[in-house]
């Protein structure tokens, strides 16, 4: 798959993924937080993808992915690979669409994940831990079943799918935003948020949040071109990806600035999310409220839209979980 | 205090309560879970106070009643003993009205739930973890500031406030609710709940949960007779008070249903609602969910209203809870 033959999605596709995930994807709530506004000095808007189906924003562009097929190509199924959230909302897309489903996942995957996709209908094929590993399995399994690939981030469809949760945001807070934080891994939600926001809140500015393990968009982002040598270490295992082509090409063309956060700030951030707003959101999500509270020099007084990506924390790892740091 | 004198309250106190604190709580919404309901083999519909300022249900009865004084009575402050729920909620009520508030506290009280309390400006006064130890403190500390007391569960304005959850819930689900599950302690917020469902929808049953450790409501309504000579055992910290006079005459009155839950059950129960619903609920809220798993006879194809009743749980002690079992 050469990805720089991959045509960028425009806003218009994310309007079209709207309307075509409307039938299967929820409208998340959008909470707010006295105590985290005034922790903040800011006021937040959190999107709540954690209450999204299969407990993560995936599932928008896994669907919009999934009910783009042509009846015959659907027929074939799909296969992808996943370290957990974009497996399980693919398979749980496919089930929407009564079609097969392939996941191949790196071994030491969380376990929790592992068992959802699975629960929702799809194979499971492990390989190593490696982005190589990964493709090689899953161009290996495009060609044994004529599955359609549905990439986690660089895929179009997948990118204008994301984009609807910052779309339903901004509408719920009537464009009236000036800044907004997405976590960035792949890029997949960036970048469709990059979309959303510019067409319709285009003085609101877009940050993305990212692990300081795992910090190439940051880096990416600083040399004006793509930085992908680097071994991600972090807790946040839904932002391991590396950041795709289309993926940084839409960033860098929005003005997207990188904000780094370290582990300990992440899991800070997500004690307060679970205490004070009761939301069980998973590392990756608390990217963003660490982000917030690290550089409040971007956010003082201002309304701020904030996606919390999901929920889908392995309950037995907690004491581990809160230990990290 | 001659708990015999206090007059019950009625449905029309459940309207008054629902007007004097719609200026200070929130509406918390109601969720659905496919996955919850799949399990349950029912439609569940779960209030979620969790949400609630202050975290809990409590908020309501607290506001309702510091509101409902009289303004020079108010001036005096109010006063109450509690493990840390109603505590909290008094301390954040007393605060809307910027009146003072005394809390006494139980040794061993849950540590995040202490800390909320003195966040919201109380005073805390600790003392034996006896329900006598804690209305003795309570009496010396009315004589020596002429505070008010504000019963966790036998004040009728506390009854009242509870009720507007339920009454909330019921408006939400159009009425057409067949049964409803609210967990039992004290019975502030079962016994309101039983005047709001005879009101709203009076062919609504109306069960209440309550652990195996604490189970005198079951023992009560068996007995016809209010039985109090019991030591909780439970993990449910929110559901160790005795259940009062008034409360059990009310629960007696409207033919309300108990059913006892282990804390095995209320464990696993308190996981589902963090995996699937990603709600950080605390043990006693889980007991409904418990309830509803471990008697499905009582709600199979039902329309069901499920009230959670807060989400004040110790992230400290997470590794004690899950081990609980």
């Amino acid at each position: 798959m050469d990805i720089h033959a991959i045509t960028a999605p425009t806003f218009a596709d994310v309007m079209t993924a709207a309307v075509r995930i409307a039938p299967h994807a929820q409208v998340t709530p959008v909470l707010r937080s006295r105590s985290l506004d005034a922790l903040a000095g800011a006021q937040l808007h959190f999107k709540c993808e954690q209450l999204q189906r299969a407990g993560a924003f995936k599932f928008r562009g896994a669907c919009n992915a999934v009910w783009a097929l042509p009846e015959t190509v659907a027929a074939r199924g799909v296969v992808t690979h996943s370290s957990g959230n974009h497996g399980a909302a693919l398979a749980l897309a496919a089930g929407t669409r009564g079609i097969a489903c392939h996941v191949v996942v790196p071994e030491g995957a969380v376990a929790s994940k592992l068992a959802a996709i699975r629960a929702y209908g799809a194979s499971l094929h492990s390989c190593a831990p490696t982005i190589a590993a990964r493709e090689a399995r899953c161009d290996a399994l495009q060609r044994d079943t004529d599955a359609t690939l549905v990439h986690p981030y660089r895929d179009p469809d997948v990118i204008a799918g994301q984009g609807t949760a910052a779309l339903e945001l901004i509408n719920a807070c009537e464009g009236r935003l000036d800044a907004l934080v997405v976590p960035v891994g792949g890029g997949g939600l960036a970048s469709g948020t990059a979309l959303a926001a510019a067409a319709l809140a285009p003085h609101c500015r877009l940050y993305v949040a990212e692990p300081a393990g795992a910090a190439e968009t940051a880096a990416s982002l600083a040399q004006g071109r793509r930085v992908t040598d680097f071994v991600p270490d972090t807790i946040c295992d839904g932002l391991r990806g590396t950041l795709g082509q289309v993926n940084f090409d839409l960033l860098h063309a929005h003005d997207v600035q990188a904000l780094v956060v370290d582990d300990a700030d992440t899991v800070a951030a997500m004690r307060l999310l679970w205490s004070r707003m009761k939301q069980l959101v998973e590392p990756s999500s608390a990217t963003v409220l660490a982000a917030i509270l690290r550089y409040p020099q971007h956010f003082a007084g201002q309304r701020v839209g904030v996606l919390l990506s999901g929920g889908n924390v392995d309950l037995d790892a907690l004491p581990t979980l809160f230990s990290a740091t």
